[in-house]
């Protein structure tokens, strides 16, 4: 049985903790926000106790963290953690800073105790079959991996303004099934990109539609496209393109139903955005770390990973401010 | 090369006129009409000449007749045919009287002309494929045919009250299907039926939507459904369960173009009616014939197949009328 | 909150016991079985007690029972629970004898308790929100509807000799499904059925495969085909054709994973049986009938709707045994 | 009606000589070919005489001239038949040298014949359907265009050599595609490559697996994938996202039979190559070349459209070669 700390109470926070208390080996011990009285709700929907992070660290009833709060606060969170002894599973990004996520992933590193990093997608029933099977090489070496990722509509300005732009915000998920698929590290990054969603979005720095291009030292190619609008749903689509032939995972929706009239044949607009979507991935990623804990088994998406993935985006914005490609010292 | 006469130059008679043309083994060599102002049309258009029945089918030119006049003629013209010489192509039903029919296809056979019934479903691309991955065992022994089958819109009360009923004179072209992919004759056959789409057409005795279920002697089952009425095209699929899987043929479309908005995914309606269907199919049809009578063998459907579909439509006529199954006698 | 006595602890009742248990405004009180140990297992894991019928029935602390034993005690327990005041959610059918659950269900009737009938089928979300569209009026009246139904492989002989025929057993389901969408009740049933798949079935004195077909009195029809066999998984499809248009409702996957290769374009077989496809509709009528009783309301599928549906299939058995359509009195 | 010169007898030839022959308002006049033979078989097959290009141009019974001669006479052909007098249809690329396609098409421009240049990708039926919604504004403003390309295997090494690489021989096609979904034309181009295929095709100086991102001034994307193999057949899709939804032209299949067995449900694989996907596209093209001639107006795509998909090729090109993006002046 493993016991979580929960920080961070929000949405986010809430799913994790649902998750968490409906594990046959996972128990929901602590819940820690700022905001105490959303800690309240979580923790007595749950039968947890609220407390404090210190109080969580301190304490040896708690076996594992889960870090669910605002971004800026997860490195300082992971040390923490890692100086308590605590396994940890941080959403992601790590920090939007490479050094400073660098540092939090070394500390943890270093003080032996398991990391895991939120790239649930990886944990999606459909985008896991396909790894597998590309893994078990039915469709020969991957060639070209081609990424749709398409938010239903933009957040907040207040939020773009603070999340590191798109590529680190919200590529980084597509960068981090990149990485996955190909098999290989992307040594060259190109990306361009514009606001074409909301013209606030430019104002702010940032950009709402962009293309990147990958390129690994054997030459597999990755294309990535995404938008921060889409009407249709939450597109989240991948295909990989190999030797022997071609695997891809499509949308999902809520019911199977289609109506034909003299209109046409029409389906359901897809799931309408990550909760929905990736609600079964959340927790088969919560499985893989109970059971990697408990196990003794490194728990994955890695620190590494994260930073990885971090790299990427960086590299990806520098290309879209430079216009041209950025070179990643091959690992 | 395989001249043939046309006789009925309306719908049907100019869709085989242009694919006789068009045909690289056959010629268009007369054109007979009662209206002659159609017939006219139609001899212009492709180069053939204008003239009479009798003309026709004492005529050396001529090879092979088509037959797309109006159903009353098709048996005497059969007939007639069959005393000339000439090869026999013509379009379903050949009588609506069993016996009427019978006698035709018996004059032909005895007169040793080939002679082949217009079920044009048995050359679409989509069914043929299905038919020959069901010869090569690919699913394993048949065991339920289920044939939907529905128009885009009910044909004129006028054209109702001479049809013959649903079941000769659209259900024939399912029967006839159901047979072919049944692989054994059928020993009995129940129809349901229900004037839905318009109560005019209970009037005239008939029914505008229809159930029918089929059984061979080995026990395979099959089940067609008929409507006069749907609103999102001509609808043609054919499905047929076997013992080591499925098959299943469906519509066509004009372009493979899908939609995505809010209101959800949006295809085309399907293909409008049978000339869209199946206009590759009358040409495969003709093909086959062609080829058939060029070579000396035998050309499909036979007239006994036109017999055995009727027999299948009376039965289920007979089925309607009096609610209850009817035997047929095992072939 | 409502407390649960679980009268048997099978497949089907530690399935109930589960989503008894995760329902926020269910408790799971007691496990009843004649095998103690299986009940034993059930109430560990979900912290109850394991008691008897009567001690169940005798509890204040029991408001409900979910009746999840063999087939042939379902209407002796439902009288006694009724005769105890609880609420009774009752898997199907409520007794192969039509006279034996008619007596049942009038006597719950008589005492005022709510009594659901488990045709978990009304809960899938695809067959829901095609219920719901075709209330819309979306599709105009319904005209034909098309139901397909096949097992991946047939039960035990031993339990076919005692499921009271495929009718009964099997296809009561679809039958009430096709009751559920017609909108009137069947006034007509024709059965045909073979023994294709097992020739054993065929000496128990049943059938493996099977159509039936249906009439209202205002003239609306309903087709099912059943086979005990489907290589390809649990076939579980729906079809409505309708004045305005048609409704339909696919099966489901796994994943969406597609592999395209040389041998052409490959999708997962679709879920295995009923356990996986309805897992989340056994979930949703529980959620239904939970909510029904807390709130007052009469929970659905009723009593009525289980006799229903077992006249319909005592119809179609009777039909295949006759040889001829059954009528039904109007109702 | 329209006298055609065919100029080549090649595979592509013939194909462009069938469509003249079965023309209602065209007729094949005169085929040359370097190889007589060539030349002779296709005359004869549709009633045309053989004769030289010199011929051919100095005929008055010549109206147009199809060039579909390998690509070094492109150029040269263009610029006698303009010299004549001739309305010409070029097969693409005019030529692989930009100045000498923009001397060609300005010298045609100047004698005031009509030219075409044959993108037939844009008279594909599924795809001009998609561009004429996406035209009447059915997903708003196009944001991100993503077209993927891939052809069944790679041409003989002999020919790789002479073709000008591939983004001038096979992109040059998804280039045209790109400009005419965007709107507006790009301003910057990005290209990746790898040669994943065949070694020997980079040991030939080129690629066989390539990426490309475009950008036009306002800020709008699009990214194209080709490679030189797909196991699964000419996989030919497009996909057009906007601010009020997506648009997308899937490949096309020769059958629309699917199988379902215990290994999943198998469609066929698409339809093999060009000549298979696009023969009714080709008709197309020659229709409307045709029509547009015979009543006077400027046929499409134009000499012009021919010069900027080049002038997209060739900055791709530069683009892998130089490993940076390349800027295009606005037009």
């Amino acid at each position: 049985m493993l016991t979580f700390a929960l920080f961070g109470a929000g949405r986010i926070g809430r799913l994790h903790a649902a998750n968490i208390a409906a594990h046959p080996k996972a128990r929901l011990g602590l819940v820690a926000d700022v905001a105490e009285e959303a800690a309240q709700a979580v923790a007595a929907q749950h039968g947890a106790s609220v407390g404090s992070v210190e109080e969580a660290l301190a304490s040896d009833r708690i076996d594992a963290v889960l870090i669910a709060t605002s971004t800026d606060t997860h490195a300082p969170l992971i040390e923490a953690a890692a100086a308590a002894g605590k396994a940890i599973l941080c959403e992601k990004p790590i920090d939007l800073d490479i050094a400073r996520a660098t540092a939090a992933v070394r500390t943890a590193s270093a003080a032996g105790v398991p990391l895991a990093v939120g790239f649930n997608r990886r944990f999606d029933a459909s985008f896991a079959a396909l790894k597998a099977r590309l893994d078990a090489g039915d469709i020969g070496t991957p060639e070209i991996v081609s990424i749709a990722s398409r938010d239903p509509s933009p957040p907040p300005l207040a939020y773009v303004r603070v999340s590191g732009g798109l590529f680190r915000d919200m590529m980084i998920h597509d960068l981090d099934m990149a990485r996955w698929l190909l098999g290989e590290e992307p040594i060259e990054v190109h990306a361009m990109g514009s606001a074409l969603v909301d013209p606030a979005i430019a104002d702010a720095g940032d950009v709402d539609t962009a293309l990147v291009s990958l390129r690994t030292a054997s030459g597999r190619l990755a294309q990535i496209s995404n938008s921060r609008r889409a009407a249709y749903g939450y597109d989240q689509r991948i295909e990989c393109h190999g030797s022997k032939g071609m695997l891809r995972a499509d949308n999902l929706r809520g019911t199977t139903v289609e109506i034909a009239t003299a209109a046409g044949y029409v389906r359901d607009p897809i799931l309408h955005f990550f909760l929905e979507r990736y609600g079964p991935a959340y927790r088969a990623e919560l499985d893989a770390f109970v059971e990697a804990v408990l196990t003794g088994r490194e728990p994955a998406p890695t620190g590494e990973d994260g930073l990885a993935a971090l790299r990427l985006a960086d590299a990806a914005q520098q290309s879209l401010e430079t216009g041209t490609p950025v070179r990643l010292p091959a690992s």
